[in-house]
């Protein structure tokens, strides 16, 4: 069986006006039967975020959507789960901070078991923190220390929906350029991905292509053909030579594979 | 005869403390004899923004500046000024409105006998507006216009004394990304050069490399290996494929005509 699609957003979706990319979602969910789960895990505020989601998915989708908020690593390992995650179409995942992702869920029940329903064909969605979580290396966040002049980028493991890829999401909104050119400079092996506010990419046909969806621009950095990398002292400035970029509006369909625009 | 050098500063350099790229500016200025000239036609406070200027390169270089508060197409007409363009050593350009330097000085006998100084040696400097305005394309401003969801690239011919390269400035502190990459769509053929605030490139070796001076990164993105460029909407999203890029920081040397880094 075929995985799950990923729907991968930039975070500030547009909750309130056309909804383009909710929607999306919604229309996504219907590839398996079941309503949307809502993992509200990332947020600080569980109860506000998972109920705006709930009353949206519940509109779009025509089902009740199941809330899953787990704050703690005892409440996923609750044997219940298994069972649950089964009944879903797909599990959308809330903005927030992604290392209370990784680290209240890393390893669980629900982990496991929600891996294994995306390998079964459930889509899976997640916003900002939730679309940071999504590939194997994830960005956790960088931190410029002023005096010293170093900034240093902390990065862990995420969800491991897409391999050799990393996602940086609000990308043109918060300047996260050279944050995103450091993973890579860091990782030159992988790609980076970095998805503007309301903008998400579409990952589909196995997690072979991706196409572009929402109002702003995803921007890709591959440093597979870099020619020389210096960031050995750590500091805010570096060069690196010879990265592969492409900046992709709405429509733009690109194969993860052979890291090449598909032109139509 | 060579070309003079060019010292293209990316805005806000350090003016109190170390003063890197103003002292790397006034020893560059050593290649000729002469005081320095102090050109602050951009500036909308030439009184200003000139003494400041005037103070520090009188300490800098040991010799008394000339200020040319050339504010317009009549004052730049002034017979006396290529004489005096011809006493110089090196002539800094300050910040302010680019157009205000290619409108006011486009033609002149300032301009003209300036170009004519710069082939025979003349060691040019200019900072923000100062530094847009150095190559023969220009970005004059972008401009969004929310409601129509269209984006306005006015570019404009500067003083040119690149060709093929178009600079913009403040780059990652005013998130300029994206409004240099529209210019490359537009003009694939051409070299954009983004260059962070307190940093600057060092134009030598007449104009065939540069050397990266200063705090932050340089940003590089040629468009000449681009596969796929749609920007025929004009809107704010657009999609260019395979642009090849560059990250350089302090030290970095790149060639402009093979358009490389050269690695030492």
């Amino acid at each position: 069986m075929a995985k799950g699609d990923l729907l991968i957003i930039g975070g500030n979706e547009d909750k309130s006006d056309k909804k383009m990319i909710l929607s999306r979602f919604a229309a996504l969910c219907k590839n398996r039967p079941g309503p949307i789960g809502i993992l509200t895990t990332a947020s600080g505020f569980p109860e506000e975020v998972g109920s705006e989601y709930h009353e949206l998915f519940h509109t779009l989708h025509g089902t009740k959507p199941l809330l899953f908020h787990l704050d703690s690593r005892e409440k996923a390992e609750d044997p219940e789960l298994p069972e649950q995650l089964s009944t879903l179409s797909g599990l959308f995942m809330t903005g927030g901070d992604q290392l209370r992702l990784t680290s209240i869920l890393g390893g669980t029940t629900f982990y496991k078991h929600l891996f294994q329903e995306w390998k079964d064909n459930l889509t899976i969605g997640g916003t900002s923190a939730g679309a940071a979580v999504m590939s194997r290396l994830m960005i956790i966040s960088s931190k410029l220390f002023e005096k010293e002049d170093v900034s240093v980028l902390e990065m862990g493991s995420g969800f491991g929906f897409l391999e050799d890829v990393i996602i940086d999401q609000h990308f043109s909104q918060r300047d996260r350029f050279s944050r995103l050119m450091r993973a890579i400079a860091l990782n030159p092996q992988i790609i980076g991905i970095g998805i503007d506010e309301n903008t998400a990419i579409w990952v589909h046909n196995d997690g072979v292509q991706f196409e572009v969806i929402g109002e702003y621009n995803v921007s890709i950095f591959d440093g597979k053909t870099s020619t020389y990398v210096d960031v050995a002292e750590n500091k805010g400035n570096m060069t690196i030579s010879d990265i592969r970029f492409h900046t992709l509006g709405a429509g733009a369909v690109f194969n993860l594979h052979k890291r090449e625009l598909i032109i139509s």
